[in-house]
């Protein structure tokens, strides 16, 4: 197969994992007979710098011309401790959603039997975790009108969905459910938000073409406690934006890592694929990170593509460094520790 | 000392979990030689049913008239799954909070010893865990503009805080920190959320007035990672309303039972203290629901009278029904677990 995937390092370390990423698919290119082209392009607080806006149309351009997006992380303190920022890396994040249209962001959350002692949560309870969160991705309070009144000592942000941005999510989450184990669950705040209770009315209003999902409702307070108290109680669940925001990063833990955690951005023609953590902008360029969520993004990507031995490949030599502690720093519990590159070309000389 | 309390048991399991707190509350009064007149008021679910409004003028006026005000829970499975219900319970419990001007809500989370193996978080992760989540509970999401658009297929809910709300809540939580351990941790979304951008330049200009705090700003999504991760990294922790109700939540798992955990609402004259639980609507009737939240919120209303020996007396006989087992069924694993009125009658008893 010939890929031409876009390369969206990004800030802070996505540089350093979206290189392992690069090496692994590579190898998987070179044994599996596939052609890969990649075409970095600058993104986030490196695109501000570069050309002062952090999606740049060139940017959009490259992606769109692609059959994939890889995609480090976007972030840096700068902007975080700088209210009145006028642009900022997480706004190039949010454009490039939408414009590429990649309205639902693919959550898996599972456990490694090598680490699962790692995990802050007991064995017991999170042995067997298998659930995808489905997050909804351009829109809710994420993409609602906001701004400043009153000389600017009022603040607002508005949480907005229609009736079809919910059902196009719903609909991908139905069919999810069906392919597994035919559980749903609806996570929102319908005894107090209104956008929420349009979530829960129109999912209802879907459960008749689905009759054999099971689904069930529940108050996002609630799910916060009850993922890390009973994880195994889920198989698929739907949400708004910022509440998969939320969720999402909660249930990283479940896996013992964020470091671990793989996503996909899907919704139109091009996909996008990125780890669930964020820029680490205190471990840029120390060759530290853990690159195994990008390189096990990959592995979604190449699984997307229907090259299922592909992504296996690759699952399995993440699984084989995890065994063999062939990991980094984050990992390694005091015992021997490699660098991210160290990691990156290990993974791709045992593919 | 005489106090006046109102109470509002509510719907679910609250007038049972309320009993008890009214049973040990009273043993107290008999054995330090207070006087507690109880008035009882009608909220929730029983409120609408009754007259038409969860949170009627009367109840109002009996709180207002009241020392404290000592509640059992509000919401009723009936309006959650029908999204066009025009009064819902929940409703009479915001408008609670705001008229009674109970813009801070007080959640401490901690460990109990005889209890801590039952957390699904492993104890090295937990054990001495101390921490406060100041929530502010009149604005945000829950107070904006809410409605729908183009004939109901748009919903929006509008997120708005000023300057002035933010500083009230902030100063508690800066105050509160200086009797402790002299951290304070903001939680927001500042990197989207122009409502957070506010928060944190309000707390930021701060900061100069309590130098000997420890200031961090961290993302909600982090915070709800770390939160489980390593939560003795916490001291005070202060939020806005929404991110405040999940976090809350989700801390709840630490102590190993959501059923365990006080809170105390304040911000003017009249305070109210309640269990975190919700109505628990299954439960309901049944004399099995845990009732040592509500108990340990009663310790927190002695402990704000500044009866200390009272509040700690309460808070000794939790203590020792835990360590004796003499608890309801969803602390006894599978052991002998004793009714919600006999944990009440035995508590009141070893006062
Ligand atoms: C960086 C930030 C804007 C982003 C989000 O909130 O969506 C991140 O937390 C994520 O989850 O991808
Ligand atoms: C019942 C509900 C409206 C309420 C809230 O969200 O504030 C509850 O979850 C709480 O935390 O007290």
């Amino acid at each position: 197969m010939k890929l031409k995937i876009a390369l969206l390092a990004g800030d802070g370390i996505g540089p350093e994992v979206i290189d392992q990423a690069v090496k692994v698919s590579n190898a998987i290119a070179k044994k599996y007979n596939h052609e890969i082209n990649w075409t970095p392009a600058l993104t986030g607080a490196a695109a501000i710098d570069a050309v002062g806006e952090p999606y740049p149309d060139e940017t959009h351009a490259v992606c769109e011309a692609a059959d994939a997006v890889l995609f480090g992380a976007i972030g840096h303190p700068r902007f975080d401790n700088d209210p009145s920022a006028k642009v900022r890396p997480e706004q190039g994040l949010l454009k490039m959603r939408q414009k590429l249209g990649l309205f639902a962001n693919v959550r898996p959350t599972f456990t490694f039997p090598s680490l699962i002692d790692k995990s802050p949560l007991k064995r017991e309870r999170i042995e067997g975790t298998d659930l995808i969160i489905l997050r909804e991705l351009t829109g809710g309070v994420y993409f609602g009108e906001r701004g400043r009144k009153d000389n600017g000592n009022t603040a607002f942000d508005t949480m907005t969905y229609t009736r079809a941005e919910i059902q196009r999510l719903a609909k991908k989450g139905f069919e999810m459910a069906m392919t597994r184990s035919k559980r749903l669950c609806c996570v929102d705040k319908a005894n107090v938000l209104e956008s929420s209770r349009l979530w829960r009315e129109t999912v209802q209003a879907m459960e008749k073409d689905y009759p054999e999902v099971t689904v069930s409702y529940e108050f996002v307070d609630a799910v916060a406690m009850r993922l890390v108290q009973w994880p195994k109680g889920y198989d698929v669940i739907i949400t708004e934006n910022l509440f998969g925001d939320i969720l999402t990063d909660e249930a990283s833990v479940i896996s013992g890592s964020m470091g671990l955690m793989p996503s996909a951005s899907v919704g139109s023609k091009v996909r996008l694929y990125e780890p669930i953590h964020g820029s680490y902008p205190q471990a840029a360029g120390k060759d530290i990170a853990n690159p195994l969520a990008t390189v096990l993004s990959a592995a979604m990507m190449f699984e997307d593509f229907d090259l299922k031995e592909e992504a296996q490949a690759i699952r399995d030599v993440v699984n084989k460094s995890l065994a063999e502690g062939y990991v980094t720093e984050d990992l390694s519990e005091g015992g021997k520790s490699y660098k991210t590159s160290e990691v990156g070309d290990w993974l791709a000389k045992n593919i």
